[in-house]
Protein backbone atom coordinates (compact mmCIF):
# COMPACT_ATOMS: atom_id res chain seq x y z
CA UNK A 1 0.00 0.00 0.00
CA UNK A 2 1.35 3.29 -0.73
CA UNK A 3 0.78 6.10 1.57
CA UNK A 4 -1.31 8.62 -0.57
CA UNK A 5 -4.01 5.30 -0.63
CA UNK A 6 -4.09 5.86 3.63
CA UNK A 7 -6.12 9.04 2.30
CA UNK A 8 -6.33 9.31 5.97
CA UNK A 9 -6.47 13.14 6.66
CA UNK A 10 -8.40 15.33 3.87
CA UNK A 11 -7.74 18.59 5.71
CA UNK A 12 -4.05 18.81 5.55
CA UNK A 13 -1.91 18.19 2.03
CA UNK A 14 -0.25 14.90 3.43
CA UNK A 15 -1.35 12.09 6.32
CA UNK A 16 0.55 12.79 9.42
CA UNK A 17 0.52 10.89 12.70
CA UNK A 18 1.64 11.67 16.11
CA UNK A 19 3.43 9.04 18.52
CA UNK A 20 2.56 10.66 21.76
CA UNK A 21 5.03 8.89 24.28
CA UNK A 22 7.32 8.30 21.01
CA UNK A 23 10.42 8.46 22.92
CA UNK A 24 9.88 4.57 23.78
CA UNK A 25 10.71 1.49 22.05
CA UNK A 26 7.26 0.68 20.14
CA UNK A 27 6.95 4.39 19.66
CA UNK A 28 10.23 4.88 18.37
CA UNK A 29 9.78 1.75 15.80
CA UNK A 30 6.01 3.03 14.96
CA UNK A 31 7.81 6.99 14.08
CA UNK A 32 10.77 4.95 11.84
CA UNK A 33 8.91 2.40 10.25
CA UNK A 34 5.86 4.93 9.44
CA UNK A 35 8.55 7.78 8.37
CA UNK A 36 10.13 4.99 5.16
CA UNK A 37 6.60 4.47 4.43
CA UNK A 38 6.88 7.98 3.55
CA UNK A 39 4.65 9.53 6.28
CA UNK A 40 5.00 12.89 8.13
CA UNK A 41 5.79 11.68 12.13
CA UNK A 42 5.48 14.10 15.04
CA UNK A 43 6.97 12.73 18.04
CA UNK A 44 4.94 13.52 21.48
CA UNK A 45 6.70 13.97 24.24
CA UNK A 46 5.99 15.18 28.02
CA UNK A 47 9.63 16.98 27.77
CA UNK A 48 9.90 18.31 23.76
CA UNK A 49 13.64 19.16 24.32
CA UNK A 50 14.08 15.59 25.39
CA UNK A 51 12.13 14.00 22.37
CA UNK A 52 13.67 16.26 19.92
CA UNK A 53 16.97 15.28 21.47
CA UNK A 54 16.24 11.46 20.79
CA UNK A 55 14.65 12.02 17.40
CA UNK A 56 17.63 13.97 16.25
CA UNK A 57 19.82 10.25 16.85
CA UNK A 58 17.51 8.14 14.78
CA UNK A 59 15.33 10.11 12.61
CA UNK A 60 17.18 9.61 9.37
CA UNK A 61 14.94 7.29 7.82
CA UNK A 62 15.02 8.07 4.14
CA UNK A 63 11.71 9.12 4.35
CA UNK A 64 9.99 12.71 5.60
CA UNK A 65 11.23 14.05 8.47
CA UNK A 66 10.87 13.25 11.78
CA UNK A 67 9.65 16.31 14.20
CA UNK A 68 9.21 16.43 17.61
CA UNK A 69 6.92 18.20 20.04
CA UNK A 70 4.71 18.42 23.38
CA UNK A 71 2.49 15.33 23.70
CA UNK A 72 -0.55 18.04 23.11
CA UNK A 73 1.39 19.83 20.34
CA UNK A 74 1.89 16.90 18.10
CA UNK A 75 -2.22 15.65 19.18
CA UNK A 76 -3.02 18.84 17.83
CA UNK A 77 -0.92 18.95 14.17
CA UNK A 78 -2.08 15.19 13.42
CA UNK A 79 -5.15 13.94 12.25
CA UNK A 80 -3.95 10.38 14.17
CA UNK A 81 -2.57 10.34 17.45
CA UNK A 82 -0.90 7.32 18.31
CA UNK A 83 -0.69 6.81 22.22
CA UNK A 84 2.68 4.75 22.84
CA UNK A 85 2.58 5.07 26.00
CA UNK A 86 2.09 2.26 28.93
CA UNK A 87 -1.26 1.82 30.38
CA UNK A 88 -0.61 2.98 33.39
CA UNK A 89 0.02 6.46 32.71
CA UNK A 90 -2.66 6.96 29.59
CA UNK A 91 -5.05 8.72 31.93
CA UNK A 92 -2.51 11.66 32.46
CA UNK A 93 -2.02 11.65 29.15
CA UNK A 94 -5.76 12.16 28.09
CA UNK A 95 -6.48 14.84 29.84
CA UNK A 96 -3.35 16.50 29.03
CA UNK A 97 -4.83 16.11 25.68
CA UNK A 98 -8.51 16.56 25.84
CA UNK A 99 -8.72 20.24 24.37
CA UNK A 100 -6.15 20.13 21.73
CA UNK A 101 -7.97 16.93 19.83
CA UNK A 102 -9.25 17.98 16.55
CA UNK A 103 -12.78 16.99 15.71
CA UNK A 104 -12.56 13.64 13.57
CA UNK A 105 -9.36 13.14 14.92
CA UNK A 106 -8.55 9.00 14.97
CA UNK A 107 -6.53 7.91 18.18
CA UNK A 108 -4.90 4.52 17.82
CA UNK A 109 -4.45 2.74 21.23
CA UNK A 110 -1.66 0.37 21.55
CA UNK A 111 -1.72 0.24 25.13
CA UNK A 112 -2.07 -3.38 26.93
CA UNK A 113 -3.56 -3.56 30.93
CA UNK A 114 -0.44 -5.87 32.39
CA UNK A 115 0.92 -6.14 35.08
CA UNK A 116 3.80 -7.63 36.99
CA UNK A 117 3.91 -8.23 40.81
CA UNK A 118 6.65 -10.34 42.37
CA UNK A 119 7.43 -11.47 38.84
CA UNK A 120 3.93 -12.63 38.00
CA UNK A 121 2.06 -11.54 35.47
CA UNK A 122 -1.39 -10.76 35.74
CA UNK A 123 -3.86 -8.86 33.73
CA UNK A 124 -5.25 -5.27 35.18
CA UNK A 125 -8.87 -5.26 36.16
CA UNK A 126 -10.39 -2.43 34.16
CA UNK A 127 -13.91 -1.32 34.97
CA UNK A 128 -14.42 -0.81 31.53
CA UNK A 129 -13.66 -4.14 30.35
CA UNK A 130 -10.44 -3.59 28.41
CA UNK A 131 -7.74 -0.78 27.96
CA UNK A 132 -9.62 0.44 24.81
CA UNK A 133 -13.11 1.03 26.21
CA UNK A 134 -11.29 2.75 29.50
CA UNK A 135 -9.98 5.04 26.60
CA UNK A 136 -12.95 5.25 24.80
CA UNK A 137 -14.57 6.98 28.09
CA UNK A 138 -12.29 9.55 28.24
CA UNK A 139 -11.87 10.69 24.55
CA UNK A 140 -14.18 13.78 23.28
CA UNK A 141 -17.20 12.06 21.41
CA UNK A 142 -15.94 13.60 18.05
CA UNK A 143 -12.80 11.58 18.13
CA UNK A 144 -12.45 8.20 16.99
CA UNK A 145 -11.18 4.94 18.44
CA UNK A 146 -9.13 2.06 16.97
CA UNK A 147 -7.02 -0.66 18.66
CA UNK A 148 -3.96 -1.40 16.35
CA UNK A 149 -0.27 -3.12 17.42
CA UNK A 150 -1.39 -4.43 20.43
CA UNK A 151 0.17 -8.15 20.26
CA UNK A 152 3.40 -7.09 18.29
CA UNK A 153 6.02 -7.08 19.86
CA UNK A 154 7.26 -3.34 21.21
CA UNK A 155 10.91 -4.80 20.60
CA UNK A 156 10.30 -6.04 17.05
CA UNK A 157 9.03 -2.89 16.39
CA UNK A 158 11.78 -1.15 17.50
CA UNK A 159 14.38 -2.98 15.66
CA UNK A 160 15.37 -4.22 12.43
CA UNK A 161 14.11 -8.00 12.20
CA UNK A 162 10.79 -9.41 10.59
CA UNK A 163 7.69 -8.56 11.95
CA UNK A 164 6.04 -11.50 10.12
CA UNK A 165 2.54 -11.58 11.87
CA UNK A 166 -0.84 -10.91 11.94
CA UNK A 167 -2.01 -7.83 13.55
CA UNK A 168 -5.65 -7.45 14.99
CA UNK A 169 -7.61 -4.13 14.38
CA UNK A 170 -10.27 -2.79 16.38
CA UNK A 171 -12.63 0.24 16.80
CA UNK A 172 -15.50 2.24 17.19
CA UNK A 173 -16.31 3.16 13.24
CA UNK A 174 -15.55 1.41 9.78
CA UNK A 175 -13.40 4.39 9.05
CA UNK A 176 -11.74 4.00 11.85
CA UNK A 177 -10.88 0.70 11.49
CA UNK A 178 -9.89 0.97 7.74
CA UNK A 179 -7.65 3.73 8.43
CA UNK A 180 -6.42 1.72 11.26
CA UNK A 181 -5.53 -1.40 9.41
CA UNK A 182 -3.86 1.00 6.41
CA UNK A 183 -1.53 2.01 9.16
CA UNK A 184 -0.81 -1.56 10.11
CA UNK A 185 -0.21 -2.32 5.98
CA UNK A 186 2.25 0.39 6.00
CA UNK A 187 4.58 -1.94 8.42
CA UNK A 188 6.25 -4.75 6.20
CA UNK A 189 5.60 -8.18 7.65
CA UNK A 190 2.70 -7.21 9.40
CA UNK A 191 -1.47 -8.25 7.85
CA UNK A 192 -4.23 -6.41 9.58
CA UNK A 193 -7.26 -8.48 10.11
CA UNK A 194 -10.47 -6.70 11.84
CA UNK A 195 -12.30 -8.19 14.40
CA UNK A 196 -14.93 -5.88 14.72
CA UNK A 197 -16.49 -3.21 17.40
CA UNK A 198 -14.04 -1.88 19.79
CA UNK A 199 -15.48 -4.56 22.65
CA UNK A 200 -13.30 -6.79 20.95
CA UNK A 201 -10.19 -5.18 22.76
CA UNK A 202 -10.61 -7.16 25.39
CA UNK A 203 -9.49 -10.52 23.51
CA UNK A 204 -6.90 -8.70 21.71
CA UNK A 205 -5.45 -7.73 24.77
CA UNK A 206 -5.60 -11.59 26.05
CA UNK A 207 -3.94 -12.66 23.15
CA UNK A 208 -1.10 -9.92 24.05
CA UNK A 209 -1.24 -11.56 28.02
CA UNK A 210 -0.81 -15.23 26.61
CA UNK A 211 2.44 -13.99 24.46
CA UNK A 212 4.09 -12.46 27.46
CA UNK A 213 3.07 -15.79 29.02
CA UNK A 214 4.23 -18.00 26.43
CA UNK A 215 7.88 -15.85 26.25
CA UNK A 216 8.26 -15.81 30.19
CA UNK A 217 7.43 -19.18 30.39
CA UNK A 218 9.92 -20.87 27.69
CA UNK A 219 12.09 -18.69 27.96
CA UNK A 220 11.63 -16.95 24.35
CA UNK A 221 10.90 -13.10 23.29
CA UNK A 222 8.92 -12.92 20.49
CA UNK A 223 5.74 -15.02 20.27
CA UNK A 224 3.22 -13.95 18.34
CA UNK A 225 0.16 -14.50 16.16
CA UNK A 226 -0.44 -15.27 12.82
CA UNK A 227 -4.33 -16.47 12.14
CA UNK A 228 -4.11 -19.97 9.68
CA UNK A 229 -7.06 -20.07 7.52
CA UNK A 230 -7.32 -16.71 6.54
CA UNK B 1 4.78 -39.40 19.89
CA UNK B 2 4.02 -42.85 20.19
CA UNK B 3 0.75 -44.04 22.30
CA UNK B 4 3.49 -45.41 25.22
CA UNK B 5 5.39 -42.25 25.58
CA UNK B 6 1.83 -41.25 27.15
CA UNK B 7 2.01 -43.12 30.11
CA UNK B 8 -0.81 -41.50 31.25
CA UNK B 9 -2.78 -44.24 32.71
CA UNK B 10 -0.41 -46.07 35.14
CA UNK B 11 -3.28 -48.25 36.51
CA UNK B 12 -4.59 -49.69 33.44
CA UNK B 13 -2.56 -51.60 30.72
CA UNK B 14 -3.29 -49.52 28.14
CA UNK B 15 -4.03 -45.84 27.74
CA UNK B 16 -7.86 -45.05 27.73
CA UNK B 17 -9.58 -41.72 27.15
CA UNK B 18 -13.03 -41.72 27.43
CA UNK B 19 -14.80 -38.63 25.34
CA UNK B 20 -17.80 -37.38 27.45
CA UNK B 21 -20.49 -35.97 24.67
CA UNK B 22 -18.83 -37.77 22.53
CA UNK B 23 -21.18 -38.00 19.78
CA UNK B 24 -20.75 -34.56 18.50
CA UNK B 25 -18.52 -33.07 15.72
CA UNK B 26 -15.32 -32.28 18.24
CA UNK B 27 -16.42 -35.37 20.02
CA UNK B 28 -16.38 -37.56 17.52
CA UNK B 29 -13.43 -35.98 15.47
CA UNK B 30 -11.56 -36.27 19.02
CA UNK B 31 -12.53 -40.05 19.51
CA UNK B 32 -11.55 -40.91 15.94
CA UNK B 33 -8.33 -39.07 16.03
CA UNK B 34 -7.15 -40.62 19.53
CA UNK B 35 -8.21 -44.27 17.77
CA UNK B 36 -6.16 -43.47 15.08
CA UNK B 37 -3.29 -43.17 17.47
CA UNK B 38 -3.67 -46.06 18.93
CA UNK B 39 -5.85 -45.17 22.23
CA UNK B 40 -8.39 -47.09 23.70
CA UNK B 41 -11.40 -44.52 23.41
CA UNK B 42 -14.63 -44.92 25.22
CA UNK B 43 -17.19 -42.32 24.06
CA UNK B 44 -19.73 -41.07 26.79
CA UNK B 45 -22.90 -40.37 25.81
CA UNK B 46 -26.33 -39.49 27.86
CA UNK B 47 -27.91 -42.04 26.21
CA UNK B 48 -25.46 -45.12 25.76
CA UNK B 49 -27.67 -46.44 23.57
CA UNK B 50 -27.44 -43.68 20.74
CA UNK B 51 -23.92 -43.71 21.81
CA UNK B 52 -22.95 -47.24 20.65
CA UNK B 53 -25.34 -46.94 17.44
CA UNK B 54 -23.29 -43.66 16.18
CA UNK B 55 -20.22 -45.03 17.28
CA UNK B 56 -20.95 -48.69 15.16
CA UNK B 57 -21.17 -45.91 12.25
CA UNK B 58 -17.52 -44.18 12.45
CA UNK B 59 -15.44 -46.20 14.74
CA UNK B 60 -13.63 -48.34 12.21
CA UNK B 61 -10.30 -46.45 12.60
CA UNK B 62 -7.94 -49.19 12.25
CA UNK B 63 -6.92 -48.69 15.71
CA UNK B 64 -8.31 -50.19 19.08
CA UNK B 65 -11.92 -50.53 19.08
CA UNK B 66 -14.01 -47.28 20.19
CA UNK B 67 -16.49 -48.26 23.12
CA UNK B 68 -19.63 -46.67 24.10
CA UNK B 69 -21.13 -46.46 27.22
CA UNK B 70 -22.85 -43.56 29.72
CA UNK B 71 -21.00 -40.59 30.75
CA UNK B 72 -20.50 -42.06 33.91
CA UNK B 73 -19.54 -45.23 32.83
CA UNK B 74 -17.38 -44.05 30.07
CA UNK B 75 -15.26 -41.72 33.29
CA UNK B 76 -15.61 -44.52 35.63
CA UNK B 77 -13.57 -46.64 33.14
CA UNK B 78 -10.98 -44.62 31.60
CA UNK B 79 -7.94 -42.51 33.31
CA UNK B 80 -8.43 -38.78 31.60
CA UNK B 81 -12.01 -37.40 30.37
CA UNK B 82 -12.49 -35.01 28.07
CA UNK B 83 -15.68 -33.08 28.64
CA UNK B 84 -17.11 -32.43 25.09
CA UNK B 85 -19.79 -31.22 25.64
CA UNK B 86 -21.38 -27.19 25.03
CA UNK B 87 -20.42 -25.40 28.27
CA UNK B 88 -24.09 -24.51 28.55
CA UNK B 89 -24.29 -28.34 29.72
CA UNK B 90 -21.08 -28.62 31.37
CA UNK B 91 -22.82 -28.41 35.07
CA UNK B 92 -25.78 -31.15 34.43
CA UNK B 93 -22.47 -33.83 33.35
CA UNK B 94 -20.30 -32.34 36.65
CA UNK B 95 -23.29 -33.54 38.64
CA UNK B 96 -23.92 -36.59 37.09
CA UNK B 97 -20.32 -37.75 37.03
CA UNK B 98 -19.17 -36.10 40.57
CA UNK B 99 -19.28 -39.82 42.29
CA UNK B 100 -17.56 -41.76 39.15
CA UNK B 101 -14.35 -40.15 38.99
CA UNK B 102 -11.21 -42.14 39.96
CA UNK B 103 -8.41 -40.17 42.58
CA UNK B 104 -6.13 -38.64 40.11
CA UNK B 105 -8.13 -38.84 37.07
CA UNK B 106 -7.51 -35.90 34.52
CA UNK B 107 -10.24 -34.23 32.95
CA UNK B 108 -9.67 -32.64 29.94
CA UNK B 109 -11.86 -28.96 29.59
CA UNK B 110 -12.47 -28.28 25.91
CA UNK B 111 -15.24 -25.64 26.73
CA UNK B 112 -15.54 -22.13 25.41
CA UNK B 113 -18.39 -20.02 27.09
CA UNK B 114 -19.70 -17.77 24.34
CA UNK B 115 -23.31 -17.66 22.89
CA UNK B 116 -25.21 -15.85 19.98
CA UNK B 117 -27.67 -13.51 21.20
CA UNK B 118 -29.51 -12.58 17.87
CA UNK B 119 -26.36 -13.42 15.71
CA UNK B 120 -24.53 -11.53 17.82
CA UNK B 121 -21.55 -13.44 19.38
CA UNK B 122 -20.92 -12.55 23.00
CA UNK B 123 -18.68 -14.04 26.03
CA UNK B 124 -20.80 -15.41 28.82
CA UNK B 125 -19.43 -13.97 32.21
CA UNK B 126 -18.51 -16.73 34.06
CA UNK B 127 -18.36 -15.72 37.87
CA UNK B 128 -14.96 -18.03 37.96
CA UNK B 129 -13.38 -16.38 35.35
CA UNK B 130 -13.18 -18.86 32.80
CA UNK B 131 -14.99 -21.67 31.66
CA UNK B 132 -12.19 -24.17 32.88
CA UNK B 133 -12.55 -22.07 36.74
CA UNK B 134 -15.92 -22.79 36.63
CA UNK B 135 -15.09 -26.24 36.27
CA UNK B 136 -12.41 -26.65 38.69
CA UNK B 137 -14.77 -25.24 41.25
CA UNK B 138 -17.01 -28.62 40.59
CA UNK B 139 -14.86 -31.37 40.23
CA UNK B 140 -13.40 -33.80 43.30
CA UNK B 141 -9.92 -32.12 44.44
CA UNK B 142 -8.62 -35.40 44.09
CA UNK B 143 -9.83 -34.94 39.97
CA UNK B 144 -7.31 -33.13 37.83
CA UNK B 145 -8.02 -30.68 35.40
CA UNK B 146 -6.31 -29.06 32.09
CA UNK B 147 -7.64 -27.22 29.13
CA UNK B 148 -6.81 -28.34 25.67
CA UNK B 149 -8.55 -28.40 22.14
CA UNK B 150 -10.22 -24.96 23.25
CA UNK B 151 -9.00 -22.76 19.94
CA UNK B 152 -8.90 -25.69 16.92
CA UNK B 153 -12.48 -25.13 15.10
CA UNK B 154 -14.29 -28.60 15.81
CA UNK B 155 -15.14 -28.70 12.58
CA UNK B 156 -11.73 -29.05 11.79
CA UNK B 157 -11.10 -31.97 14.25
CA UNK B 158 -14.21 -33.51 12.92
CA UNK B 159 -13.28 -33.56 9.70
CA UNK B 160 -10.11 -35.50 7.83
CA UNK B 161 -8.26 -31.90 6.22
CA UNK B 162 -4.82 -30.89 8.29
CA UNK B 163 -5.24 -29.17 11.54
CA UNK B 164 -2.09 -27.27 11.29
CA UNK B 165 -2.39 -25.04 14.01
CA UNK B 166 -1.19 -24.42 17.79
CA UNK B 167 -3.18 -25.57 20.81
CA UNK B 168 -2.94 -23.73 23.95
CA UNK B 169 -3.08 -26.07 26.91
CA UNK B 170 -3.22 -25.00 30.96
CA UNK B 171 -3.58 -26.83 33.82
CA UNK B 172 -3.85 -27.17 37.87
CA UNK B 173 -0.56 -28.69 38.19
CA UNK B 174 2.53 -30.02 35.58
CA UNK B 175 1.89 -33.53 35.27
CA UNK B 176 -2.05 -32.43 34.14
CA UNK B 177 -0.18 -29.96 31.38
CA UNK B 178 2.11 -32.75 30.26
CA UNK B 179 -0.37 -35.36 29.75
CA UNK B 180 -3.06 -32.74 28.19
CA UNK B 181 -0.04 -31.84 26.00
CA UNK B 182 0.87 -35.33 24.81
CA UNK B 183 -2.48 -35.97 23.75
CA UNK B 184 -2.69 -33.25 21.69
CA UNK B 185 0.77 -34.41 20.04
CA UNK B 186 -1.27 -37.23 19.20
CA UNK B 187 -3.40 -35.29 16.65
CA UNK B 188 -1.24 -34.65 13.18
CA UNK B 189 -0.59 -31.28 12.70
CA UNK B 190 -1.23 -29.79 15.94
CA UNK B 191 1.63 -28.27 18.41
CA UNK B 192 0.64 -27.93 21.79
CA UNK B 193 1.87 -24.74 23.76
CA UNK B 194 1.98 -24.49 27.64
CA UNK B 195 0.99 -21.89 29.03
CA UNK B 196 0.80 -22.39 32.58
CA UNK B 197 -1.78 -22.56 35.44
CA UNK B 198 -5.29 -23.02 35.09
CA UNK B 199 -6.16 -19.27 35.19
CA UNK B 200 -4.37 -18.69 31.48
CA UNK B 201 -7.79 -20.04 30.14
CA UNK B 202 -9.68 -16.89 30.49
CA UNK B 203 -6.68 -15.97 27.70
CA UNK B 204 -7.46 -18.75 25.66
CA UNK B 205 -10.98 -18.71 25.44
CA UNK B 206 -10.90 -15.02 24.39
CA UNK B 207 -8.43 -16.36 22.01
CA UNK B 208 -11.10 -18.76 20.52
CA UNK B 209 -14.27 -15.81 20.70
CA UNK B 210 -11.93 -14.12 18.71
CA UNK B 211 -11.41 -16.42 15.57
CA UNK B 212 -15.25 -17.22 16.01
CA UNK B 213 -15.64 -13.40 15.28
CA UNK B 214 -13.11 -13.43 12.44
CA UNK B 215 -14.82 -15.81 11.20
CA UNK B 216 -18.25 -14.19 10.74
CA UNK B 217 -16.73 -11.25 9.97
CA UNK B 218 -14.77 -12.48 6.62
CA UNK B 219 -17.45 -14.87 6.23
CA UNK B 220 -14.69 -17.94 6.95
CA UNK B 221 -14.88 -20.94 8.60
CA UNK B 222 -11.24 -22.25 10.15
CA UNK B 223 -9.67 -19.33 11.70
CA UNK B 224 -7.11 -20.91 13.95
CA UNK B 225 -3.93 -19.74 15.50
CA UNK B 226 -0.39 -19.95 15.20
CA UNK B 227 2.69 -18.92 17.32
CA UNK B 228 5.42 -16.99 15.65
CA UNK B 229 8.35 -16.59 17.23
CA UNK B 230 8.14 -19.90 18.99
Amino acid sequence: MAVEDLNILPHTPTPSVAILGGTGQAGRGLAQRFSRAGVAVIVGSRDPDRARAAVAEWAHTGGPPIEADSNSGAAARAGIAVLAVPFATVDLLLEELQPHFTAGALVIDVTVPVTFTAGKLTMMEVAEGSAAEHIRARLPPAVRLACAFKTVPAHLVGGSGPLDCDEFVCGDSDDARSEASALVTLLPGLRPIDVGPLSRARSIEHLTALAIAINRRHKIHDARFRIVGF
